[in-house]
C-alpha cells in the first residue's frame, strides 16, 4: 500500500457526510504512524457547531461571523469593530497559517474587501485542493494568549490542559493538568503553577489579565467536556486574556464518529463515579471490608504441608505470626481451618479435605491453589456463606486473555454470592493490632500507624523485612493483585475510618477506576494523609508495568496533577514514603509554617536551612526576646549563633539542648522544630533524646524531627527518640521533607463528592 | 538627603571628564538602595570606548557608525545596508525604549533623516534633562536573539552567563553559567544547557543558527573580560545570532572607576590562579604535604589529663585510634610527645612541659591551646624545625576581625619557617593506612578508598560515627577548618597521586581561591570521581554560613556550573555522597551506557528502570539471542519478563539470579547492571550475593550495584556483598543514582592548565 495514499474512511461520519453532499474532514491522527481501525474515524467540528457547543457551556467567544462569499462579506460585517481578523474555513486546511490563510489587522472594509481576494488567490496557490467553505471573521482583541485543551488519560478520563502560549509550552513543557471537572478555586491553582504565570500578572509595565475570567473560563470548558463522549481531542488556541474578559479565538474539537455525540444521559467524570460507588456499596453492603480486617475465623484452602510452599506458608502466618521467626509476630486467635484433599494435619493443625467439611462459620477463605480450580472452590466458598475471600492464587488477568476471561467469571460468582475479593494474584493482608498474618509474607511487622496498600506483592516482602530491622509499626499491610473486585477506593473509605491509621501510604503502578480513585482519595486525604509512589512514570517503566500487572501507566505528569487535585502527596521513592510517613503517623500537623533548627554542629545547621528553604518552608526569625532568655540561662556557650539556625556550639550538653528548646517551641512563630546533634565525645545522645521527648510533651501541638547524625554510638539515642513518636533521620534533607509534610498545606477548599 | 536627589560623583572618572568639559554618566547602582561608598564609582563605557575594546578582542559586532548631527547622518551612513537601527546616544539614558530612543526598519535615506528629526523631538519631551550625543546607526541583522553577561562571583571571579532572549529568561530562569576562560566547546556545552536551545536549533521550520558562531564568540567574551580588572558589568543584550554568524548588536560595560582600566600585565583568571599555585608550590616543597598524612613522631601540644577535654582525645587518639572503642582502630606507630606545662604523664604517656624538652626530631605538632598562646608555641615549633602544624584551637578568623589579624600573624611566622598548617579552627586529620588519628574525633573509620575533605569539623564526627555503623572505609579524613594555609586546592594534587584513594568527596561551605580551586579539580577530575556536597545555597543558608566560618557563599547556579566545568559531581546530600562514593570506589566505571536490570519483583523492578531513565540511562535491550539462552537454561519460570528488567519471578532461587547475571554481563550492550532481591519466603540472600560476588569476579570490567531491599532476613546477604566490594542500596532510586556515577561521562574535552 501506498503510505502517501489517504486511507479509506469506512466509519459512519464519513457516510454521513457523502448523504449530505458535502466532503467531511478526514484528518490523519496526531501520531506521524497512522493506526489501523477506530483511529480513522475522527472528524473535526465546524465553526458553527463547535461556537454552538461553547455558547452553549457558557464560553465566550470572541465577537465573529462566517461569510460564504465576499458578498456577504460586504454586507454582513458591519457589528464587527475593526480591526479584524480574517481566517480561511476549509475542511482539508488544518494549519492555517501554513498557507496563509490567516489575515490580521484588517483596519476597513476596504482592505477586508482586497485582503479576500488576495487570501482567496493565496489559498488557490498554496492549496489547491482545499475546500473552500468560507472564512471566518473575528474582531481582534488585545490580550495574553493561553491554550485551553483536553486530553483522553487511559486512568483518570478527561483532563484539562492548560498551557502558556505557542513558543513556551513547546520549549519548556509550560502545561498544567486536572481531572474534569475543575472548579473555579482549582483552576486558579492551576494558573498559578504556569511557568510563566508572570506574564498574566502584569509582565514589563503590562496590565495583570483577569484571573477571575480565565479560571471561569477554564472551569466552564471543564464540565463542557464532561457532557460528550465522542470528544476526542480538543484545543483553544488561543484564548486571549486581557484584564477585563477571556475570549476564546480559536476552537478546533474533534470527535470519535463511532461513538455517539449526542450529550450522555447520566452524569460524566466524577458525578458518574459517585453513582456507580454508590450502588456498588449499597449493594453489597457499606461494611463490607471489615471482616477481612477481624475475622474470627478463617480457612486456608490450598494449605501445603511442604514447608518452602505458599500454601504452609499463610499456614504458618496466621497460626505464628510469621514464617521466619521475628518478635513482632504474634498468632492468629481464632480459628484456622487448612484445607487440602490429601492431608489430615499441616503445621500441627487439622486439615479438612474440602470447605464443605469445615464445621461451623468461616469468615474468610484464603485461597491458594491452581488457577483452573479456582471456579470449583468458589462456588463451594458461595455454598458455605463465606463473603470474604483472599486469591493468592496467580494466572489470571496478569496472564493473557484467557486469565481475565476467568477473573471475570470470578467476579460474576462472587457478584452473585455477595462475596468480596481481594487479589487475584496478589500476597495477602496483614492486620498486626488483629493479630492476623493472612498472607504468604515472611513475617508479621509490630503495630503501628501507616497503613500501606501495595500493587507489587514482592514489594510488601521486602518492606516487611525493613520494617523489623528498623523497628517501623504498621496499622495494616495490603497487597492488592488484580483488584478483580476491592481496589484502592474502597479500601480508601475504609481507612478514613479505622482508628488504628494515622497515615495511608500507597505503592500505585496503575489505576483502574480513576475516577472512583479520585472521589475517594480526596475524601480520605482529607481525613489523613496520602502519600503514593507510582512505579511506570517513563516509557521503559511503562513498558514493564503493563507486562508485569497489566495495568495501564498513564502520563506520570498527569498522575501527579490528579494526586494533588486530590490531596495525596507524591513522593520520589518507597524510602522517602516511610520517612516521611513515619513523621505524619506519630507527630501533629503544625498550626502554620515557620521552622526553626537547634544544632550543635554548624554545617548540617547550615545544609537543613538551605533544605527548609528549597522546599519554599519559611524559617522562623528569633527575636531579641528569645535571644536574652537564652543568655540568662547562663548556658550557652559564649559564641553560640544567635540566630535561625541555633548554633549551640561542639560542646552542648544536654541541659544546654533542653533550655533550647524549651525556649525556642515557647516562641509563637516556631510552629515546628528540627533537632540536630552530631556525636562530639562530650555528646549524650539518650540524655539529648530525653529533652527532646520531654519537650514534645510540653508542646503536643508542634511538631519536632530529629537528626541524630551517626551510627555506633548514637544508635540509642535514636532507638529513644523513635520508641517515643519522635522521628529520627541520618540526613538533614529526609528531616527537611519530613518537616515539609508536618506543615499545613496552603489552603485549597476541597470538593467533597 | 533627598533620595531622589544625585548622589554627588567624588571619583577620577567624575574629576577626569569634567576637565574634559564632557557631563560622564553617573550610572546608578543596579541594587535598588543605593549603597555608600565604592559602589558610585561606576561608570558605563562609550560606544567608541566599548567597540574598540570589542574589536580588539575580536569580537564581531553589527555593522554601524556614530553621528553627532543630521549632516553627519547624511554623508556619512552611505557605506551601511538598509534597513537601519537608530538608537539615541546619552550617557543619562541607560534604558533607551523607555523613552522611544530607538527605531527600527528604517528603509531609506529620508526615512532616516526624518525619523532622527522625530527621534530628536521625542528625546526633547521624554527626556529633557538628557546630554545627547549623537545617534548610533546599524544595519538590521536577522536572527535569533542571545543575551551574554558578565558576573563578577565572590568566590570564583569573572563568570560567563548566556541566557535565551529577554522573556524567557525574566520568566524561565534560562541562563547558564561557567567560570571565564570559557573555551569554544565548553560554550557550546553552554548553548546546550540551554532550556530555550531549539530556538537556536532551527525552531519552527526556521533555519538552525551556527553554533559554532556563538560559542567562538562566547568564548572570546571570555577571554576579553579577564583582560580588565575594572570591569563591573557587561551585557551584550541582544547578539543576533543566525545561519551565518553571531553578532553584538548591543554592548553596556560598565566600569568601576576607582580602579585602574588599563590592562593587567599579570595573567588573569584560571591563569593567574596558576602561576600563583606554581609560586607557592615552589617556595614550599611539592610534597610537603607528605609529612601530615605520614609523620613518624608527632607533638600534642596542649595535652591534657581531663578527659572530656580536646586535649586529652588527641592523645588518646594517637595512642588507642579512639575516643569511643571501636574495631577499626588503631595505635599510631610512631612517636608520641604530649606537651603540657603542667603534668608529667598524660593517658600513660611522659609529658613535656615544653616543645624544646621534647627530644629528638618532630614530624607533626598538633596545638590545642588556646588562641592567645599560639604564637608564642608557633614560635617554639619554628624553632624546634617542625614542618607541619595541624592546629584545632579555635578563636581566629571565625571569631571577628581581631582573631582574622591573629590568623594572618600564625601564617606568616609559618611561612618564614617554611612550615605548613591545617586550620586552625580543625577537628583534625585521619588516615586510616598510616594509623593515625591525629584529630579529636571520637573514633577511626576502617581504611577505604574514599577522601573525606570537610568544611565542617562536627560533621566530620558523625559521619565517622556512621560509618563505623555502616562498615564504610575512609582513605582520609580532613577537617580544614579556616584553611589558613592549607586549602582545597593543594589536598586536591595530593590525593590524585594518592593510591589509597579511588574518589574524593567534599563537604564545602565556602571557598576562597576560587581559580586554584578550579584549577585544582580539574587535574584531580581526571584522574578520579570527585563529588561535593554544598552548604549555604540558599539565602537562609548562605546567612548561617557566614556567621558560622565567615566564607562566602556564592550563587549556588554559580557554584554547580563551575564544578561541571571543573569535573566535580554536586549531589544535593550528604546521604547521596557517600552513597556514590561507594559504588565509585569499588566498582569500575562502565565502557559506555547500557543498563540492564534482573530482578525478583516486577515493582521494585519497573521503579528501577524509571529511576534509569529519569537520569538519562540507556535501557539495554535483550536480544533473541540472549533470550533464547535464558530459555535454554531450563531454569526460568514459565512467566518471566522476556525483556528488561529481567523479572526472574519471585521463586528465583540462586541458581537462576546466577544463570541470568552470567548471560547479561555477557552481553555487548549490557554495560552495567542493576541487581534487585526482594524477600521471598525461598530467597537465599547469601548465596544470591555469592552469584554476584563472583559474577563480578568474571566481568570486572563492568559495574554492578545491588538493590537487596530488606533488613532483619537480608543483612547477612547485604553484608557480604559489601565486604566482596559490591555496593548495596536499600531502595532502588538510589541504586539508580550510584550507577549513574559508574557510567562514562560524556566526552568533553578538559583542559588542563
Amino acid at each position: 500500500m501506498d503510505p502517501h495514499q489517504q486511507p479509506v474512511n469506512t466509519n459512519a461520519g464519513k457516510s454521513r457526510s457523502k448523504e449530505a453532499g458535502v466532503a467531511e474532514p478526514t484528518l490523519p491522527p496526531p501520531d506521524p504512524k497512522p493506526r489501523p481501525g477506530p483511529e480513522l474515524a475522527r472528524k473535526m467540528l465546524s465553526v458553527e457547531e463547535s461556537m454552538a457547543f461553547l455558547k452553549k457551556h457558557g464560553l465566550s467567544v470572541v465577537k465573529y461571523v462566517v461569510c460564504v462569499s465576499k458578498e456577504d462579506l460586504r454586507e454582513n460585517t458591519s457589528h464587527l469593530k475593526f480591526p479584524l481578523v480574517m481566517k480561511i474555513l476549509s475542511p482539508q486546511i488544518i494549519h492555517k497559517t501554513d498557507v496563509g490563510g490567516i489575515v490580521l489587522g484588517i483596519r476597513d472594509k476596504n482592505s477586508l474587501l482586497s485582503e479576500y481576494d488576495s487570501l482567496m488567490e493565496r489559498i488557490k496557490q498554496n492549496a489547491p485542493e482545499a475546500k473552500i467553505e468560507g472564512v471566518l471573521v473575528q474582531e481582534s482583541v488585545l490580550g495574553r494568549e493561553v491554550l485551553i485543551g483536553m486530553k483522553n488519560d487511559p486512568q483518570f478520563g478527561k483532563i484539562v490542559v492548560v498551557a502558556t502560549g505557542g513558543v513556551f509550552v513547546e520549549l519548556f513543557n509550560d502545561a498544567v493538568f486536572r481531572a474534569a471537572p475543575v472548579y473555579p478555586e482549582e483552576a486558579k491553582e492551576m494558573i498559578s503553577e504556569l511557568k510563566g504565570k508572570k506574564l498574566l500578572e502584569g509582565f514589563r509595565g503590562e496590565k495583570a489579565v483577569s484571573i477571575n475570567a480565565l479560571a471561569n473560563l477554564i472551569s466552564s470548558f471543564s464540565k463542557m467536556i464532561l457532557t460528550r463522549e465522542d470528544l476526542l481531542e480538543v484545543d483553544f488556541n488561543p484564548v486571549i486574556v486581557n484584564e477585563k474578559e477571556a475570549l476564546v479565538a480559536d476552537a478546533r474539537l474533534i470527535v470519535d464518529c463511532a461513538k455517539s455525540p449526542s450529550q450522555k444521559k447520566q452524569p460524566c467524570g466524577l458525578d458518574a463515579a459517585h453513582a456507580k460507588t454508590r450502588i456498588v456499596l449499597e449493594n453489597l453492603g457499606k461494611r463490607s471490608l471489615d471482616i477481612f480486617f477481624n475475622p474470627k475465623s478463617i480457612a486456608v484452602i490450598g494449605a501445603s504441608r511442604d514447608e518452602g510452599s505458599v500454601g504452609f506458608g499463610v499456614v504458618r502466618n496466621l497460626r505464628t505470626g510469621n514464617v521466619f521467626q521475628s518478635g513482632t509476630a504474634r498468632p492468629f486467635k481464632g480459628r484456622i481451618y487448612p484445607v487440602n484433599p490429601n492431608a489430615d494435619e499441616i503445621d500441627g493443625l487439622k486439615c479438612y479435605h474440602s470447605i464443605k467439611e469445615v464445621p461451623g462459620k468461616v469468615d474468610l477463605a484464603v485461597i491458594s491453589i491452581p488457577a483452573k480450580f479456582i471456579l470449583q472452590v468458589m462456588k463451594e466458598c458461595a455454598d458455605k456463606k463465606i463473603r470474604a475471600a483472599i486469591i493468592i492464587s496467580a494466572g489470571f488477568a496478569e496472564h493473557g486473555s484467557e486469565g481475565a476471561a476467568l477473573q471475570e467469571e470470578v467476579l460474576k460468582l462472587a457478584r452473585s454470592a455477595r462475596m468480596r475479593i481481594i487479589g487475584p494474584n496478589c500476597l495477602g493482608l496483614i492486620r498486626p493490632s488483629s493479630s492476623l498474618n493472612a498472607s504468604f509474607a515472611p513475617a508479621m511487622p509490630k503495630d503501628g500507624g501507616v497503613a500501606f496498600i501495595s500493587q507489587s506483592g514482592a514489594l510488601v516482602d521486602s518492606v516487611i523485612d525493613w520494617a523489623l530491622e528498623e523497628d517501623y509499626g504498621f496499622s495494616s499491610v495490603i497487597s492488592l493483585g488484580n483488584m478483580a473486585d476491592i481496589g484502592f477506593a474502597e479500601l480508601f473509605d475504609w481507612f478514613a475510618k479505622d482508628s488504628k491509621t494515622r497515615v495511608v501510604t500507597l505503592y500505585v503502578e496503575g489505576v483502574h477506576d480513576g475516577p472512583a480513585f479520585m472521589q475517594a482519595a480526596q475524601r480520605l486525604s482529607q481525613k489523613k494523609p496520602v502519600l503514593v509512589v507510582k512505579a511506570g512514570r517513563t516509557s521503559a517503566g511503562s513498558a514493564a508495568v503493563s507486562s508485569h500487572t497489566g495495568s495501564l501507566a498513564g502520563s506520570y505528569s498527569v498522575f501527579k496533577s490528579v494526586m494533588k487535585q486530590c490531596g495525596v502527596t507524591v513522593v520520589g521513592s518507597i524510602d522517602e514514603m516511610f520517612n516521611t510517613a513515619k513523621a505524619v503517623a506519630s507527630q501533629p500537623v503544625a498550626k502554620e509554617d515557620g521552622v526553626a533548627i537547634i544544632t550543635n554542629a554548624g554545617g548540617p545547621g547550615v545544609l537543613t536551612a538551605d533544605y527548609c528553604e528549597e522546599a519554599g518552608m519559611k524559617l522562623a526569625v528569633l527575636g531579641e526576646e528569645v535571644l536574652k532568655k537564652l543568655d540568662s540561662s547562663g548556658k550557652m556557650h559564649p559564641a553560640y549563633s544567635r540566630h535561625n539556625p541555633l548554633d549551640l556550639v561542639g560542646d552542648a550538653l544536654p541541659e544546654r539542648y533542653s533550655i533550647a528548646v524549651d525556649l525556642l517551641l515557647a516562641e509563637k512563630n516556631v510552629n515546628g522544630l528540627i533537632v540536630i546533634q552530631t556525636l562530639q565525645t562530650m555528646t549524650d545522645s539518650e540524655k539529648d533524646a530525653e529533652a527532646l521527648i520531654n519537650a514534645h510533651k510540653k508542646y503536643p501541638q508542634k511538631p519536632i524531627v530529629a537528626v541524630f547524625m551517626g551510627g555506633k554510638f548514637t544508635k540509642k539515642g535514636i532507638a529513644l527518640l523513635e520508641k517515643n513518636g519522635i522521628p529520627n533521620y541520618d540526613d538533614p534533607s529526609k528531616a527537611a521533607k519530613a518537616m515539609k509534610a508536618l506543615l499545613p498545606k496552603r489552603g485549597l477548599k476541597k470538593y467533597v463528592f
